[in-house]
């Protein structure tokens, strides 16, 4: 097939986990209907964004996988013959957890999982807390439709990883997120701080000459005047880094759009980066500093 | 001292060769009246960009380093009291040249030089001809003023050598440059170009949490409705990839910057990406693709 079409959900989620699975499944249909072929849900979209306190109660929010979750999500896939992308947080054994994206293929069954490499622990993103970083390393799922590499929000910032699951022949990345702004820093750091979060997304499409997804939440979590304000604004970028389509800071969206193999391959050509990188010359990047 | 001043020469580049290096020389003098501390010229300043065709008598533009465009340009960076970056097309020995940046501080010496890692080949950028890849890694220069990061157009495009670069401890990386249109493709694709050119350079400053300045030429080089439309466009950016100036893409421009080093720690310490960079999960990047 010369196409491969995305389909990315920005939703709010509730403190109602079955109300969210299940308006996840909706949505799900819905992108079927418009043509998708690779959904993807926003991180952890079960539930509100737990991480912005440190509760060991909390971890009874995680299940297994395969699980539960994992049993309805591949019914929806195969129901609707699409690949899909969800993000849950994984209990691997008692006091062991991730943040993992499970893929299923299009005929329901699990094609595997990535567990989030990077961990961030900001003021209100306890994630260290909660997340064990990945062990399985940066991976690509050969899904019906496409070769689809995966990584998580905070992986973003990192063009390794970026690099790497292209490497492993990724056709376009996506990157389930829960990413937003403080509102109390909003006025002075709000615009500059979304313009870095879609740049850093888009130089890797340039980079690598693949389709680049984000895929956020939507909405306010948390108490008034505090708490997080996620900030939506998922988008699709060609290989070259050009915005195909973006949703809005503030609603809820589905966004379909069909990615062109040609195109990547055009973009490949023209501007050949991966024919000279100095493979030779990068060791230096698994050092944590060169002092 | 809590700033350093970058000035960027946006410049034209005759085909006189001894024109080139007065003009450039008047420019830094302008430079260093605005108060820069740190001036990069443009890629291979010295004449119009030759490497729009492959022939062997052109070799004869290489000069040694030092020799006697360097001995000029120390001369001026010590009256100035400023560091210098300079590109010059170096003759290493016969049938061995380099595409290298020489760095001198403010008291005239040389601090050394960055040969050019990444070479291109495209239409009208024959640079595979003409430059062997460097040798020497990528470096960062101890100046007077500041320790900077420096690399050269086609590096531009590759996230490691920004990232190696960063490592070793770069406050600023600068990409003296010489990038343009083809006129015959530049309705269709002339703002995607530059505009993917632009945003991998402010990623750079995103994931590594530094300023980056690209260094360009201007003007049209070659034959009417062929050639090169150098499309200038020189910038600065702030460690969140935030534009602090940018030049027209059509006259010659001085841009002087004042960077603060605080802003450049407050970004690394509210966004740590350095911290939590999976050292032990790159070692793939040293391979030309993972199949």
């Amino acid at each position: 097939m010369s196409t491969f079409t995305l389909g990315l959900i920005q939703m709010r989620c509730s403190p109602d986990r079955a109300t969210n699975l299940e308006r996840a499944v909706e949505r799900i249909r819905a992108a079927a209907d418009r043509g998708a072929q690779v959904v993807v849900l926003p991180e952890l979209f079960l539930g509100p964004y737990f991480c912005q306190r440190e509760d060991a109660s909390l971890f009874d929010l995680a299940e297994p996988i395969p699980g539960p979750s994992c049993e309805v999500l591949g019914r929806t896939a195969a129901e609707c013959n699409v690949a899909l992308v969800a993000s849950l947080f994984e209990r691997r054994a008692p006091g062991l957890y991730h943040n993992t994206a499970v893929v299923f293929d299009a005929d329901g069954s699990m094609l595997g999982t990535y567990r989030k490499m990077h961990i961030p622990d900001d003021p209100l993103y306890y994630e260290k807390y909660y997340f064990t970083p990945g062990d399985q390393g940066f991976r690509v799922f050969n899904t019906k439709y496409a070769r689809v590499g995966v990584l998580i929000c905070w992986d973003q910032w990192y063009p390794e990883g970026a690099r790497l699951t292209a490497l492993r022949g990724a056709e376009c990345l996506v990157y389930p997120t829960a990413i937003g702004w403080h509102p109390k820093e909003r006025d002075e750091f709000g615009v500059g701080q979304h313009q870095a979060w879609e740049l850093i997304q888009r130089s890797h499409a340039v980079a690598n000459g693949l389709y680049v997804a984000a895929i956020n939440r939507v909405g306010h979590e948390g108490p008034e005047g505090g708490g997080l304000e996620f900030w939506g604004g998922s988008f699709v970028t060609d290989p070259f880094g050009g915005l195909l389509a973006k949703a809005s800071h503030s609603d809820e969206e589905l966004i379909v759009v069909s990615c062109d193999r040609m195109k990547a391959e055009d973009t490949r050509r023209n501007w050949p980066f991966l024919r000279d990188r100095r493979i030779d010359a990068y060791d230096g990047i698994t050092k944590r500093f060169i002092d």
